[in-house]
């Protein structure tokens, strides 16, 4: 087993690339659900949809998020009669949240209903949402406490953070399977997604850091940030705003106690000596993801 | 006020008609909630629905159903992943209940949502679910029992039916201006919908069929039943399998005690006689709707 903490777009290019250097079958991914919402009846997903759509080809390259080929018929009716679209829904993707809406009404597990739309669509490596218990990342920022998706989505992540937490984290059991894959894995990859709310969610469940932790030697994580900067999102603001060092640096100490090894990218070559200084190994690759040929490198360092 | 007692496509026509002969303003539809059901996370209200749509205009006059213009993209793509997709759900219709079960997620009242969606609609008429508590119509059949849609659209009322009950009636109060609108009326109509499971589940919570039979004089129903058969729909079988005559007298007598008046087709104008023995008066006119000519015809008896 291939262990991969994972959030949204980062941890989706990652497990994607991870299949030129590893059976896909061998991969479990335990996503985050912090980010899960229910919203117009229906329960959400989005880091494990990204996912699932990404790893099943079904992924919208251009607007980065949601189904290739959407559209958007039900949000323009919405829209007209007044409802609530913010957060944009596709007609493609409605079809998985009416499916998975359905499925736990019915009394099953979000991750039961995780694997069902996963196999339905093709994919082969096993996606476990970290807990089928309720975990919703909230963050305090001036404008009150902010729910993910209205931060991320609503404010564009354009609102200064002063606090994050977990609620409902401290009461949430890993969904069947997580622990088993974390004890068992003969490598535990921790993917560029935003330490502070992707990562770290999974983690906060109870059992997760630890079980991490006890396999510290053979955990690497992705840094997300290249050059001080995130990719995508808001991790490098988020960073600094939280006390942490906006760099490849600051994840190492991050993941200090649970990853020995940390990849981080060309860019931030120089930084490989402060980092094991800190104790923890670093490789230099390129992290930047997307072509195939730096995927191919990107995959055969995390799996090294 | 006049009073409108209503199911779905018989009592959409029969409103509309209505305007021919009185200010819309002054109608009040209390609707039947019986057949609602919660699938997918999503509220749903086919009556209050069909009466809506019909009323803006917005009707699939050529499903008899559902919105005009209508299309599938949801439940293709659910059907692609396995979902259950046999109560069909186009994407314009899907805008209404992702917006009524945000309403109610947040605390609104099915009635308060029914009179927004109106509004944005521009429905004028006023329209009222009978109860805002759960009151689910529910068929004893060889195959055990069904829910309203189980029977009507899974088995296509293809089903012997060995009783109706309405479960949550005895618990469900009147929504807000219902037993008002009784009370006030200058007239109570009972809309061409089927007596056993579109009229009685309304008349069976508390308090709704005292509050009409004290006005039964003013009270008029209009027949659905036509020379011993139901339009549309399968009233006439589950008036016989229920041990009642599928003729516009077994209407007349099922109504007895609240309705004064009965307009009947001019199909059935010799059952005037049995219908007058009963106590009960009949008007004999068209009452097939669809032709502007008749539909002003039948409001005009109804008004009269």
């Amino acid at each position: 087993v291939i262990a991969v903490l994972s959030g949204g777009v980062g941890a989706a290019r990652l497990l994607r690339a991870l299949r030129t250097a590893t059976d896909a079958r061998e991969v479990t991914a335990i996503v985050n659900v912090g980010d899960d919402l229910v919203m117009h009846g229906l329960t959400i997903c989005p880091d494990l949809d990204t996912i699932t759509y990404t790893l099943a080809g079904l992924n919208n390259e251009e607007l980065g998020w949601g189904l290739a080929g959407e559209t958007w018929r039900v949000m323009d009716e919405l829209t007209a009669i007044g409802g609530e679209a913010w957060f944009r829904l596709g007609d493609r993707d409605l079809a998985t949240h009416l499916y998975r809406s359905q499925r736990i009404g019915r009394g099953a597990a979000k991750s039961d209903v995780a694997t069902e739309v996963a196999r339905r669509l093709g994919v082969v490596e096993r996606l476990l949402p970290v807990s089928d218990d309720e975990l919703r990342t909230v963050l305090a920022t001036p404008e009150g406490e902010l729910s993910f998706q209205e931060y991320f989505v609503r404010r564009r992540h354009d609102v200064e953070v002063s606090a994050v937490r977990f609620v409902g984290a401290d009461r949430a059991r890993p969904a069947p399977g997580v622990l088993d894959a974390i004890r068992c894995a003969r490598r535990i990859v921790i993917a560029p997604s935003n330490p502070l709310i992707s990562i770290d969610p999974i983690l906060a469940v109870p059992g997760v850091r630890d079980a991490v932790a006890a396999r510290r030697d053979d955990v690497v994580a992705v840094s997300p940030i290249i050059g001080g900067r995130a990719l995508k999102g808001p991790a490098d603001r988020l960073l600094r705003e939280l006390g942490h060092e906006a760099s490849c640096v600051g994840v190492a100490r991050h993941y200090l106690e649970i990853a020995g090894r940390i990849v981080i990218d060309e860019a931030d070559a120089a930084s490989a000596p402060a980092i094991e200084r800190l104790g923890v190994r670093a490789s230099v690759t390129t992290t930047v993801m997307g072509d195939a040929a730096n995927d191919a490198r990107l995959a055969k360092d995390v799996m090294a």
